[in-house]
């Protein structure tokens, strides 16, 4: 069981919310997923446009609701983001994205240890979307971050852990839980990550954008699991020389 | 389901005897692995101590049994075995492995050719274990083996599809099921091969030496229904530019 | 120097004819190359048309010319292409490739066997271009090939070394030059195979597919001079944690 | 030719001056390298110990001096450090590197780019070592960093280029040099990197620690110069379908 600053999830897959082509196929997949954690855009949280009705859809699932504050550009406008996430939600939970690059949407790290700093004192509990920078990172950490999430590739690639050997860094060292976010495109990414030692992943675009999200978050419900409980099996570890998994040498020789 | 030569299997996980602890262990690995399939040494069927008692430990499992000619160094030899096999065990199906070399346990691609056309003339149900080589993958399939085994990378190095670009050739030409055989280490690396669209997997090290063998077993399970359930609901291609993944620009702006 | 059946070298870069844009400009690459053998395709060699005139291009060089059987099937095609090239280009030395699959061009290694021990005793100097199977390349010398040549990755994919572990066992297994051919898209491909051990590469599509094949060609000439030289003055292996290159602790300490 | 900040390179290669085994065979290994910018740590400069006598050895090569503040953990101690470097070695050029964690030397992005802030104030012409972190390079840049150094991968891991996703996108983004920094294990790594159309590279324990440095220096710098020819000449991309180097269809149809 994972816990993060007190609360308690039995799943360890993170979900979005996100270009899923209707709210009802969305709901469909957050619930065959099992995430009992479901990132939501604040911009879209502020809409109240009937005929979209987020909400409707986001209300009475078997998870929280973790706003993030993609969009912002600064600690400044993320934290103010912050505090109408918090009086719209009623939750002091935040992912905090600051990325003021519109393109590649890499994260910015000295706003994101500002806010951070900042909103941990305002009593947030704040999940930063980052680079996989350990020593950002452990300075999240002491700064009052309830997790850390480094980005396993840049957002909506698909390309994996490209990150791996700085994960395998952050994971050794981190005091609080490491969440993998970003670039998870297949099921054995997130598997992977949780073979390494994550504590969890946040999938969203390789659920969404799937012709059938609902299998496809259920394939990764199961992936996430199959991953940890291979991480606390303990996996064997690559080695260069072969070694048969048969009795190989003298069969005939024997008869 | 999969179907290999009018044979139906629920699990595309097959899996091997080998390295276990136990025969006690052995067997409760198999049954928490699902698998359908196990494969097991001639040698080891050969034997008769009854202290050891193999047999008495796979009887009335779930599975059927593959016996494979792992120690023969070429087809004379590979032939032999598998009459010897088919005796004991009753069974017309054969996994085929020839690797004159006992350093690495390459498969020879000539011998196992060979010794598949005889063998398939014989009546044996051939499931050739070879290197990831798209065209001996046809002529093997010509030859009338039922499956084709190319490795994922050398035989016990845990290092995962090393040959990920071969076995796309071979799996988008195959008309036999393809099964990624060897190299195998982690769920994460089962899942991607299903992912890729392989027919199964087949493991054995990567459970049998894990300190919790029937959680590992458990492990691989999920990871391989997680790849092909994947594989199933279409998974999103790898791309070069960020996409986000929640509705981006203009969140303040708009305030 | 290498040493190829008697005959030596003094570049480790071989080098083709084949997709330059004139064949002037195919002459410039090829002396900028400081290549010493340069393959052609037989087809090529049997074309008398005067407007083409390749031959007139390739006199007079610094290297050999290496006859490829490129298009041939099997291995009584190869063995009469290989006639036909001796004849017409007055050399023993044949670049043996048989791939019967028009869309990736992979090898059939059991033809090239095949074809490989009966050219051998007809007194060719054979290069086997094949799949990175050791145990392939293993037979292959014992059949009589001068040198192996395994791929590094799908024919004109500029994939690089895809097989780098195969390839690792080959060049740790082989009594004969191991030559990595296909799939060098690169300088750095090259420069990699041989500061692993390769003695040699061939490079074509990479140079002659620039807008610029001269200096590609210059670079490739560089890059495989340079790994080579690393490879002599040993590499250093990669390790898991940092080691600092200055002196780290303690600089403030002392003052 | 390379221009930084109005000094002009004709070697893209730049060197250091730690783990030589002597300091005549690092002045030897230097002058092989034909770099022009070589790092040297403050405290090597601070120690006046007769019997090293660093600086004798590097007295009127061809190069000019980098002096990097290793072993500083903050901006504070940067700074002190750099006016140090400045007065002793008569230079403005500054390699920052600041480095809390004494295991991986990880660089901080807060504190480095307050120290450039601060450092390019004073008139210090500031080369960071930083995580291939895009954003951070583009603040460093703003912040009037002369050129950026985004790490390959750790320290001394001799990993080569793990961040090749994340240095892309910092190359296409950047106005400053980008130069390749820690983990250039190989020369192919340096090959790569400049192909990728890095600016420059910085190596220093893969020829410090070669058994044969002044070969090793000789092979990174033709690695260097082959890699930024095929970037000039442009590279091929990598594609997944083959494409024949020899033209393939109908040999002996035609016959």
């Amino acid at each position: 069981m994972l816990t993060v600053d007190n609360i308690q999830f039995n799943s360890r897959l993170f979900t979005g919310t996100g270009k899923f082509s209707s709210n009802k196929e969305m709901r469909e997949a957050l619930d065959a997923s099992g995430s009992e954690l479901v990132t939501v855009a604040l911009k879209r949280v502020n809409e109240h446009r009937p005929e979209e009705d987020l909400f409707h859809h986001l209300r009475e699932g078997n998870f929280r609701l973790l706003p993030n504050t993609s969009g912002v550009r600064n600690a400044k406008e993320a934290i103010f983001a912050a505090q109408l996430a918090r009086e719209a939600l009623q939750t002091d939970l935040l992912k905090l994205e600051i990325h003021p690059d519109p393109k590649y949407l890499m994260p910015d790290a000295v706003e994101t240890l500002k806010a951070t700093e900042e909103l941990a004192k305002m009593g947030f509990k704040v999940f930063p979307y980052i680079h996989a920078d350990p020593v950002l990172c452990k300075r999240l950490e002491d700064a009052g971050a309830v997790a850390v999430m480094p980005l396993g590739s840049p957002i909506g690639s698909n390309l994996g852990l490209k990150t791996f050997d700085f994960l395998k860094i952050i994971i050794e060292q981190s005091r609080v839980p490491v969440v993998v976010d970003a670039g998870i495109g297949a099921p054995s990414h997130a598997a992977q990550a949780m073979e390494m030692g994550a504590d969890a992943v946040l999938v969203n675009t390789a659920i969404a954008a799937s012709p059938d999200p609902v299998r496809m978050a259920k394939a990764f419900k199961m992936a996430v699991e199959a991953g940890r409980m291979a991480y606390e099996a303990k996996l064997a570890q690559p080695v260069q020389h072969a070694v048969a998994s048969s009795p190989l040498t003298g069969f005939l020789d024997e008869d």
